[in-house]
């Protein structure tokens, strides 16, 4: 069936829709039945991983500026870092739209444009669906099922462990207000419009939009970090840093301290917010949506991880240990001293009241 | 933490939200690694079920009519009648709520109330959830993993079989009508509005609302057609009769003949519905919602299938066959003869475009 892209959804009808998405889901590896009965039949190992996150228009993207595929993208990738930080390998999606009837079936096309290309990239099945009218924002709920190896897991952190962070941070939220300054990428991930900044800055609008639209988290430096024993304690850095290592720190019983000249603040990212006057430290420390990694590693492992981190390509970073203390504080250290540091991620509900 | 009902989520926060919730979700068999971490860990057989399905806001449900702790019950029964229907056992499932800034943390919590109690009815354990902030309508997503036993799939079904239905068909449907008239129930599921009824009208007002609100498909039943492979193909109705029956007969190459005296009507659902001037057999073919099973039944299995029904208390009826034709059509048979049954099911992007 030729389908004109600018149908709209309530036009089309719910079944019809469904069959055209199912048309095309390729099948598997593992995936006994797939899309079209009451629910799909795949092959797992005796461990299963399971976690779930959704992309909700108005909140994790705006329609305006997010291309749909690279939102398809995206909303695979969130769940992918959740499984990679549990130390898994991820195996088979499920995928739950809500999309307002006056939506072109055209914005769905793309977004599992977005959806199959990295389902294939990472080798997971999609293997159930499910789409719902909604009265106004589009939401996409992604389930992501995975192989657990040797589990990292949140807690374990030990006194002396060095908290360490892969990549570089605050590109993603830089990303953000690059987004709102009206800089721009097409569905291919090129730059299409520079908004407030001129086409010199072409390179580090490049990369802070690509870090916002379409994360790449160190996916198999996690797997080799877990199935190594590497680290003690790990999650992905989604809400922020301030935000999340307060989670390990909490889960084990711990103070954690963080030099501030130690964290990898992105080069990029620093730039145009001092250009804008702004602190580049902040936005590192509480921006969030980096999919970079949180560790606890002891002393002892930090260099075989660094040489591991080495054949991915991928940079880490020391920036500070756990001490005994209040569990779930972070301390920041700096020439002027140390000073609690206050969880300033995003919190949805707080951050934009309706 | 003592949490006043009525605070509104904006005022709470998406992290203090999560940890009321995550307090609130016991352990469960099986469940490694619980809410709180990246993913969750579970232990699974070989062999999974995977299935997703949402309840959204003025779409399956109005917060002015449904009862939140409702809402909860039937967010996992939908997902636990499409395991059941593939001859499953529901373990484990995943929460992904939109919820909007103003809305009370009361809301929320009888929701749980009703998700955590009919997860221990049904033996399982929630084991991950998300809470993001919608712009509007409350959404509420459930992924439901499940063991999968012998398969009971939609394909399957051979000419001759009879077209089989569990219960009566219409009461949920018909609850709909109640309910946009006035009828409500409370938290508990009792009688608390007669809307344009009186008082005579109560024991049927309520097997209708429950029947929509609060719908109990025969799970355990369900299971064991699949493991006695006492059907050839099956699965829920969910979308209605004239919607469910061609995809079996699609799936299955094959066209199924209803006869229509055969159909079995619920006599409450029937009563309103004439009183109201409506025709009860429209409801029962086209109302959905119903939850009960719809297979393909071997005429050899009959008897067996009847027996096994007789045990758990559950009507069946058989109320046509299919015969070699065209794929996915359904033909319905009165007294007047033959004539093609369209589907005329819900459609949610169609039937209430925005």
């Amino acid at each position: 069936m030729t389908l004109d892209p600018r149908t709209p959804l309530g036009v089309l009808g719910e079944k019809a829709l469904l069959r055209h998405i199912r048309a095309r889901v390729p099948a598997a590896p593992g995936v006994v039945v797939g899309i079209g009965d009451d629910a799909a039949a795949v092959e797992m190992a005796p461990f299963a991983l399971v976690t779930t996150d959704s992309l909700v228009e108005g909140v994790h993207f705006e329609r305006g500026s997010a291309p749909p595929r690279l939102v398809g993208r995206k909303a695979l990738t969130v769940n992918l870092s959740d499984i990679a930080a549990m130390g898994g390998l991820a195996r088979y999606a499920t995928v739950s739209l809500c999309l307002p009837a006056e939506l072109e079936v055209g914005w769905v096309d793309s977004l599992y444009d977005g959806l199959l290309g990295r389902a294939a990239e990472a080798g997971i099945g999609i293997v159930g669906g499910n789409v719902t009218r909604g009265r106004g924002a589009i939401a996409i709920d992604v389930t992501l099922l995975g192989d657990a190896g040797r589990l990292l897991l949140r807690a374990g952190a030990k006194p002396g462990d060095r908290v360490v962070v892969t990549g570089r941070l605050g590109a993603s939220a830089e990303g953000v207000r690059l987004l709102a300054e009206g800089a721009r990428l097409d569905e291919e991930g090129r730059l299409v419009e520079t908004g407030v900044w001129t086409e010199s800055s072409a390179d580090g609008l490049v990369a802070c939009l690509r870090a916002q639209l379409d994360p790449r988290p160190p996916l198999a430096l996690a797997r080799s970090i877990a199935e190594r024993g590497l680290a003690r304690a790990g999650m992905d850095i989604s809400d922020g840093l301030s935000s999340d290592l307060p989670e390990i720190c909490s889960q084990s019983g711990l103070t954690a301290i963080v030099d501030a000249d130690a964290v990898p603040v992105d080069a990029r990212a620093a730039a145009f917010e001092r250009a804008r006057g702004g602190d580049p430290l902040t936005l590192a420390l509480h921006g969030g949506e980096d999919y970079q990694l949180l560790l606890a590693v002891g002393p002892d492992e930090l260099p075989e991880l660094e040489d591991l981190a080495r054949v991915w390509g991928i940079e880490v970073s020391a920036i500070g240990e756990f001490v005994d203390g209040e569990a779930g504080e972070v301390r920041l250290r700096d020439a002027a001293g140390e000073r609690a540091l206050a969880p300033g991620g995003h919190d949805h509900f707080r951050a934009n009241p309706a």
